[in-house]
C-alpha cells in the first residue's frame, strides 16, 4: 500500500496543483501568480493542518511534494488550453485526489493520538483547505458557498472510515473501500449534476 | 468563577456558531457547509490565538468545545427562521460571547507568561478571528470593513483589564467589570446604533 | 550589517504598515479597523513564516515590532490626505521592505537548517503574506491577481541570492546585492510600468 499510496499521493499533489493554476486563469495571470496558486492550492489543506496539530509542516523536510506541485503547476501552465477542454476529467481526477488526502490525514491523526473526532475534522480540513486558500486568493466564492455536492462525501466516507477501523478493525482494505466511496460519490455528483435534497437546504428569505 | 466561566464560555461558543450559520443563509447553503461555517466561527479566534502562541490548540484534547459549537449550528439550521426574527437578540449574545472571550484570552496568554501587550493583541485575535475567517469564507465584507462600533470596545474593554490587573491586584471581579464594559459598551452601540465620532474616521477622497 | 539592517528593517514595519491603513482607506474606516490593517499588514508574513516553521513568532517576544508597527499605521492615520499625494513615493519604499523582508527571511530559514528551496518559498511567503492578508480582509483583489510585477522581482532575487550563497560563500555583500536587485527591479516596473511578456501569461478565453 506504501508505494501505491505515494503514488496517488503525487498524483493528488499535481491534480491539486492544476485546479489551482484553473482558478488563477479567470482573469490574465503571470506565471510566477499561477504558481502560486498551484502550490497553495495543492500544499495549503496539509498545511493547516499540520500547524493546528503543532506538528511540523508536511513538505518542510520532503521537498518532493514541492517539485511534484510546481511540476504540476507549470505543466497546466503550458498547456492549459488542452486541459480547459477537459476540464470533466479533472473534476474527477480531483475528487481520487480529495479522497485520497482526507483518508491520509485521518491517520496520521489517529496515528498521533488524538479522538476520532479531531481525526474526522483534519480530514475535511485536509481535503477541503487547499481549495478554500485557493478560492479566497483567487476572489472566487469559496466551494463550500456552492450548491455543488462536495463536502459531503468527504464527511460521510471519513464516517465510514472510522467506523470500518472501529468495527473492523482486522479489515486491511478499509482505506480502499473508504476511497472509493468517496470518490464514487462525489463521481457520481458530477456525473448527474447532484445536489442535497431540500430539507437539508437552506436559505435566507430576506 | 470557573463554573460560571465554563457555562459562558459554552453558550458563548454556541452563540457564536449560530451567527457562523447565519452569516452563510445569505445564499442557498447545504446542512454541511452551514455546520463547517458554525464550528470555523466558534473556534477560530481561539485557533489562530493558540498556532500564533505555538500551544496546543484548545479544542484538540478537549471535545466539548466542537460538540457544543457542532450543536449550535445545528440548531441554527433547524429553526433558523425564527432565530431571523431574533436576530437583534443575537447581536447582543455575540456581545456576550465576545466580552467573554476577549478576557479568556488575555487570562490565558498573561499565563503563559507574555507582555500585558501581547496578551491585549491576543485577546483581540481570539474575540474578532472567527467572525473575520467567517466573513471570509462566505464572501461578505468582514467585520473591519463595517462603520459598526464591533472592535473598539473590545480593544477599551482590554485596557482597562489589563490597567485593573495592574492598579489593582487585589480586586477580584476586574474580569466582571471589564466584561460588563465590554458587553455594555457594544450593546449601546447595536441599540443607538453608535459610530465612531468623524476625527477618528478616515475616507480617501478619491 | 546589524545595526543598519535593524534601522531598515523598522523603516520596512512602519511603511508596510501605512500601506495597510491605505488599502482600509477605500472605504470609511475608524482608527482602530485602520490600525488592525497596520499590524496585519507590517506582521502577517513573518507570522505566516513561523507559524509554518513551528518557531516562537518574531513579535511575541520583541514588543519593538508592534509599537513601530503600530507608529506607522497611526501616523497613517493622522496624515493620510498627505500620504495620499505621495503614494508613488511609498510604492518605491514598500519596495525596499520588500527585498529586506525577503532576504531576512532566506537568512533565517537556511539558519534554522533547512534546504534552500524551503528558505526560498519562506522568503516570498514573508515578503508577500502580509499584504495577502491585507487584500483579502479589506476585501481587494489580491496583488496575485493584478498584472504587476510585483512577486516575480522577489522569487529572481532570491534565486540569486541563494545562487551567491553557494557559489561565492566569501562574498559579504550577497545580502546588498540581492536587495538592490529585488528593490531595482520593482522599482523599474513600478516606473515604466512593466508587466510580464504575453508568453509568460496565460487567460482562460472563455
Amino acid at each position: 500500500m506504501q508505494n501505491f499510496g505515494n503514488a496517488i499521493t503525487y498524483t493528488a499533489i499535481a491534480v491539486f496543483a492544476i485546479t489551482g493554476v484553473l482558478a488563477g486563469l479567470r482573469k490574465e495571470a503571470d506565471i510566477f501568480s499561477l504558481l502560486v496558486f498551484g502550490l497553495v492550492t495543492a500544499l495549503g489543506g496539509g498545511t493547516i493542518r499540520d500547524m493546528i496539530l503543532s506538528v511540523p509542516v508536511f513538505w518542510v523536510n520532503d521537498l518532493n511534494y514541492i517539485w511534484v506541485a510546481a511540476g504540476g503547476a507549470l505543466l497546466a501552465f503550458f498547456v492549459y488550453r488542452l486541459i480547459f477542454q477537459a476540464q470533466q476529467l479533472l473534476l474527477y481526477l480531483d475528487a481520487v485526489g480529495v479522497a485520497l488526502f482526507t483518508i491520509q490525514a485521518i491517520d496520521k491523526v489517529l496515528g498521533l493520538g488524538y479522538a476520532p473526532l479531531i481525526a474526522l475534522i483534519m480530514g475535511i480540513i485536509t481535503g477541503t483547505g487547499g481549495g478554500l486558500v485557493r478560492d479566497v486568493i483567487t476572489d472566487r466564492p469559496t466551494l463550500f458557498m456552492t450548491r455543488d455536492l462536495y463536502a459531503t462525501p468527504i464527511l460521510l466516507g471519513s464516517l465510514v472510515y472510522l467506523g470500518l477501523l472501529y468495527f473492523a478493525p482486522g479489515f486491511e482494505l478499509s482505506w480502499l473501500v473508504s476511497m472509493l466511496l468517496i470518490f464514487g460519490f462525489r463521481a457520481a455528483a458530477i456525473y448527474w449534476d447532484l445536489s442535497m435534497p431540500g430539507w437539508l437546504t437552506a436559505r435566507a428569505e430576506s
